[in-house]
This record gives structure tokens, C-alpha cells and sequence, in this order.
């Protein structure tokens, strides 16, 4: 009964070994992906999701998609939100406020009621039209902020516009999705507990207010004048450690009250900037910010399942929606940034469109709630993945002057 | 049916929320458990074990030692290998190579013998007898090289003999295993496939053989004639993916084949060692090592359940496991170092004592195999988190002078 080679590689061993080589395999092609795209002078995120693509389901199968992979993915866009975080000042975002707030409100009010009207004219019901509504409405702004970095445009006006307003974008996504899986939910059972539902919105939702406001002027003011709680006599070594615990900490704090977990690392990065002038912080994040990101490009094409898009049908489905994503994001991040000028106000309306990860897992939340099948799972899929690999040329191209 | 709080936290987002929260709790506590020893001047990574008992089920419950935890835990000691394989050249282990190979042999052999004998005194089966034996073998290299780094003497004769004699102890410890399990499962089925067995087992020891032989001997060299592979052109910005990359690779073949993951990642940190003179790479890997090996001693210490040692009996099974272990693998590696002179091959014996993870793994592989019960799983663990404690601080009171 005992399989000649089994013995030498038992269960725990044998787990370990898989995840290992998932991981060698997944970091090796995301980076062969990422310098193939530089030498052929594209962007390198877009090589990543492609090598994800390759390695994936949907041509090779040598990975798939599993907690573990997740997991590191989630750190990816963790660590690349707290290092753009780093790169930031509130004082940046504070500037830009009331454009930020706007490209925020009106980036998502016109990509829901698109998704929404879409919904309704194919014929979709309450539940479904509403999900289709709140998958079009987040931003991911881990992709964009990755193009920032690379073009070095961190800094200018457009960028912090852009920053600010996926900031406001998740709170009011936050605020769709909880409203869609009510809807789905009450359809489902037939009881639509209306009154339950908008206080507990209300208060999650001021929760998560008052969390980035604490978090934004009051954490970022405490480490302004007490840097040395980073380091200093309590901490014997680098500020590395207390740095990367305020990340996650923050990070996991947000997911539990509701909002996505790279708010929290955002935050975590702004607050440990005004350090910086201390403790040479940003060179040992470096390489946690080089080492778990493309987990998180490589992921996003990993979970893309292109057998499920062959049919003449779903592709049209999946066109006509990526349009309708793309145009009403555009339409309505350019709407709030006009005052800026036309060519700024387009970089800030390109800058918003990818959906990338959030869109994949409102996807996943609408199919666990009942109300997604599997076809328009793979065509939101599919838009979000799109959306993502559309965006990075076109910020390229539309590229602002760098500051000073 | 839909609770008023759930749809704010949908399922997808919620485990990743409680995945962060677990990854924050963990760090936390290892990194406090740390600066609290540190600042009492006892071994740091006693505190981050210790840390791990308090947060995790045996006393507060805070975290459960799950999947995720484990991979972590997992690349915290592949990364502490790899630091070590950075820190050590090839020709420091040839020059120690017999020495290191008697204490490897000889290490394992008492401790086997030990095991059985004890076993059989004990009046247990063949099968849980050859499973306490070998639980009793294998050598825990990182819980002894995170102490040899702390204590600066990692470049010592001493210090390079036990890295040399854990490879052969690996390597030697994984045949031990494999005849465990075979005999388990022999039993277990009535059908003993020895002549298979026999087969396998040589098949896959001279593969692991050969392996380190190849890449101990052929990666080295070809890291110090081609020190560009990891760099210069063809990859355009720093060495340290190219090198997480041959960590990671190296890691998970050795794990394929049946070998502690560790040891490849010590053969590909001391391949990439060999291109130090053209990049900065530790600079790079510095971080890596500072944020994932602090999850392997807290897991260590998660694992530990001290309800299941709360007898009488239990604690004296545990006492006389821990004394046989510590006592036939101190005096196995001290035979075998004793020509180095008394105080130097008492230091490599006690180098050799902690069981860590290894033990723990073995102890896991017993239960599947349905030849170790509950008692005795809690017993093995139990040692070696004692074996772990014991050894730091004798280390450090036995410390070598520091080369030079």
C-alpha cells in the first residue's frame, strides 16, 4: 500500500515543497515578465500580469491560484501602497483636497449608474444589476500607483489628485458594495432588512471616516514630533521592524472594519514619512517592496481564466462592459478634475480606470452571494484585467512634467 | 437571514483581514519578545519562541498556527539559511569537512540509538519506536545559526563544523525518516515492501547527494566566474531578486526531493556569497531576514500545546525524552569534534542539540502515520522547544574567540 516514493516525502514536507516551488515559479516568471517589458520599452506591471496569465489556468497550469498565493498577493499591494505612502506627505493630499473629493464622488457615482443602466438594459435583475454597479465602481490604485513610480511622477499634482481620490473612492465603494450584498442578500431570503441595514452602513461608514482622519492628521502629526518612537532607546535596531508592524497593523485594522487593506497601509506609509528625515527608513523597505509586489501583478493574471471568454457571446459581453468601465471612470475622474486643465485632467481620468484586484473580488462576492454566475464572473474578470492593461500605456503617454 | 454587520466584511475580504491580523499579532509579539530579552540580556530568540507560547493556544489564544502562519514560518528559516549561506564561503566547510562529517554521523547514530532504546524500554512498537528515534535525530540548524549570528562567531572553526555536520545530519536524517516510515507503514498494512524500499531510499539519497555535492561545488564556481548572471545586463536593476530567485528555486528542489528546504537555501546563499565582491546583495537581503525569521520562532512556539503536558506522567516522559535527546546528540557531535579540543567540541555539541521545527515535523509525520498518539505528539514537541531553550544560553556562555 505504501507507494515506493512517498515515504521520503511526507504530507507536511510535501505541502511545503509545493508552496515553495508555487512561489519560486510565480517570482521567476513575474520577473522574466517584468524585464522582457522593459527591454521592449513597455510597462513592466503589464509583463508581470501577462506572465501571471502564462504560468495560470488559462495556458500552462503549472500554478494555480490557492490561499497561500493570495496571501502574498495581499502583501504585494500592501507593501506597494505603504511604500507610495513613504513617498508621501499629508500635506501633499491636503492640497489637492477638494479636487481629490470630487474626482472621488464623481468617479464613482458615473461608473455605477453605468453598470447599473447596463444591468438593466440586458435584462439582469435587482440583485445582479446592482453588483454590476459596485463592480465598476472601484479603483484599484495599487496599479496606478506602480505606473507613478515608474514614470517618477509621484509627486506632481496629478499623481497626489489620484491618491486622494482612491482614498474617498474605497469609503463610497465600501458603501455600494455593503448596499449591492444587502440587496442580494434580501432577495435571496425575501427580506430585505432595510432599517438594519442603513444604520449599520451609516456607522461602518463613519467608523472608516473617522479611522483615515485619525489616522491621516493625528498619526501623521504624533510621528511628526515623536520620530523617535520608531527607534531610538526602545528599539534596540533599525526602525524597519516597528515600521513594518505599524504597516500591517494599520493595514489589518482597516480590512476588519470593512475598508481595503491598502487604505491602512497607505496611511501607515504617510505616518512613518514624517520619520523620515530620522531614520533612513526608505532603503531597507526597498526590498520587501521589491520582493512581494509582483506576487500581486502575478495574481491578477493568475486568476484570469481565458477558456471561460472563448464564446463569440461573452466576448462581445466582455467588450461591452470593459467600455462602459473605462468611459464612465474616464468620464467622470475627468469630469472632477477639470479644473486642473485638459491634459492633467485626462492623466487623473486614465489614472483611476484600472479596476485590478477590486474588481476581481467584488466579482467574487457577488458569485458567493448568489447573484454573478459564472459567465459575467469571467467577463468582470476579464474588464478588470482590461482595464488594468489599458491604463499603464496611456498614463505613459499622457505622462505630466515632473515637479521643480 | 443577512446579519447586519456581515455585509460589510464579505468572506473573501474577511479571512484576508484575519490573515493580516494574525501576520500583525505575530510580529508583534516576536519582535516585543525580543526587545524584553535583549534588554535582559538573554538570547532574543528565546523571547520571540516564547512570545509564540503566549499569543497562541497554550495561554491567551490569540492566533492559531495555520496554513499561512506555516509558510511564513517556512521562509523565515529558507531566509536564515540563506543569510548563513551568505556569510559562509565553501572552501570554510572543505576545510572542516571530516571533522564536520564524524560529528554529522555520529550525531545522528547515538540519538537513533538512544530513541529506540528508549522506545523499546518503554515497551512501545516496533513502528513508534523507530518514529521516536528518529524524531530524536535531526538537528534544527537555524534555531543555531540565528545564535552564532548573534553572538558574532559565525566565521569560527566551531561555528562552520556544525553548519557542515547539518548538512550531513539532513541528509542522513532523511533516510532515518524514510526507513520510519516505511516500517510505520509496513506495519500499519501487514505488507513491509522492503526490497521497494530499499531501493527507493537509495535512489533518493544518492539524488540529495548529489544535489548538494553539484551545487555546493559546480554553484560556486560558476557564481565566481560568472558573477554577472545576477546582474549587469540582463537584469536592470539589483541583484536581489535574481538571488531571492536561486534561494527560492534551490529551496523548493531540495524540498522536492525529500530534503529539509534549508539546505538548499544554504547552498544558494553561499552560491550568491560568491558574487559579494560585485554587489552590495546583503544591504538587500538584510530586510528579508529581518521580517520573515521572526515568524519561525514564534511558530515554534504556537505549536506548543502545554494543556496536553499538564500530568504527571506526561512531564516525566517529557524530562526523559529531553535528557536522552540532549545527552546523545551533545555526546554523539562531541565524539566527534572531540579533536578540536574540549571547549570547542562541547560548543559544537551543543550547537547540535536544538530539535526546533525538525523534531515538530517528524512528530507530525508519526501521527499521520498513526504510530504516534497524542501524548507522545505533545511529548516530542514538547522537547523540542526545550532543546530549542536550552541551548542559546549555553551557547553563549561557551562561546569561541572570534576569528582574527
Amino acid at each position: 500500500m505504501v507507494d515506493a516514493m512517498i515515504p521520503l516525502v511526507p504530507l507536511a514536507a510535501a505541502d511545503v515543497a509545493d508552496i515553495l516551488t508555487d512561489l519560486f515559479v510565480v517570482l521567476l516568471a513575474a520577473k522574466a515578465g517584468d524585464e522582457l517589458f522593459k527591454r521592449i520599452g513597455q510597462p513592466s506591471i503589464v509583463g508581470e500580469i501577462l506572465a501571471g496569465v502564462l504560468i495560470g489556468p488559462s495556458v500552462l497550469g503549472l500554478v494555480e491560484p490557492g490561499e497561500v498565493l493570495e496571501v502574498f498577493a495581499e502583501l504585494g499591494v500592501v507593501f506597494l501602497l505603504f511604500w507610495v505612502g513613504l513617498e508621501t506627505r499629508i500635506s501633499d493630499i491636503r492640497e489637492v483636497g477638494r479636487t481629490a473629493l470630487l474626482v472621488g464622488v464623481l468617479g464613482v457615482v458615473l461608473p455605477f449608474a453605468g453598470g447599473v443602466g447596463l444591468g438593466a438594459g440586458l435584462g439582469e435583475d435587482g440583485g445582479t444589476t446592482v453588483f454590476l454597479g459596485a463592480a465598476l465602481v472601484a479603483t484599484s490604485v495599487g496599479i496606478t500607483s506602480a505606473v507613478l513610480i515608474d514614470l517618477g511622477v509621484l509627486g506632481t499634482r496629478p499623481s497626489r489628485t489620484i491618491l486622494g481620490a482612491a482614498v474617498i473612492d474605497d469609503i463610497l465603494a465600501m458603501i455600494v458594495l455593503a448596499v449591492a450584498v444587502g440587496i442580494a442578500g434580501g432577495e435571496g431570503t425575501g427580506a430585505p432588512q432595510v432599517g438594519n441595514e442603513v444604520t449599520s452602513i451609516l456607522v461602518v461608514t463613519a467608523l472608516a471616516a473617522a479611522f483615515v482622519a485619525f489616522f491621516a492628521l493625528g498619526g501623521t502629526r504624533l510621528m511628526q514630533h515623536r520620530p523617535q518612537i520608531l527607534k531610538a532607546p526602545r528599539f534596540s535596531e533599525s526602525p524597519l521592524l516597528p515600521a513594518v508592524i505599524v504597516c500591517l497593523g494599520l493595514a489589518a485594522f482597516a480590512a476588519q472594519i470593512g475598508l481595503a487593506a491598502i487604505i491602512g497601509a497607505f496611511l501607515a506609509g504617510m505616518m512613518v514619512a514624517e520619520t523620515k528625515e530620522h531614520h533612513p527608513i526608505e532603503d531597507e523597505v526597498a526590498p520587501l517592496y521589491a520582493f512581494f509586489p509582483p506576487f500581486f501583478f502575478a495574481f491578477i493574471g493568475l486568476e484570469l481564466d481565458l477558456g471561460e471568454l472563448a464564446d463569440a457571446e461573452t466576448l462581445g459581453l466582455l467588450a461591452l462592459v470593459t467600455v462602459v468601465a473605462a468611459a464612465t471612470k474616464l468620464a467622470g475622474a475627468w469630469l472632477g478634475a477639470r479644473g486642473m486643465g485638459g491634459r492633467e485632467a485626462l492623466f487623473v481620468g486614465v489614472g483611476m480606470v484600472p479596476r485590478g484586484e477590486v474588481g476581481i473580488i467584488v466579482a467574487g462576492i457577488g458569485q458567493t452571494a448568489g447573484v454573478i454566475d459564472e459567465q459575467l464572473f469571467a467577463v468582470i474578470v476579464g474588464m478588470s484585467v482590461a482595464t488594468t492593461l489599458l491604463a499603464p500605456p496611456l498614463l505613459r503617454s499622457l505622462r505630466p512634467a515632473t515637479p521643480g
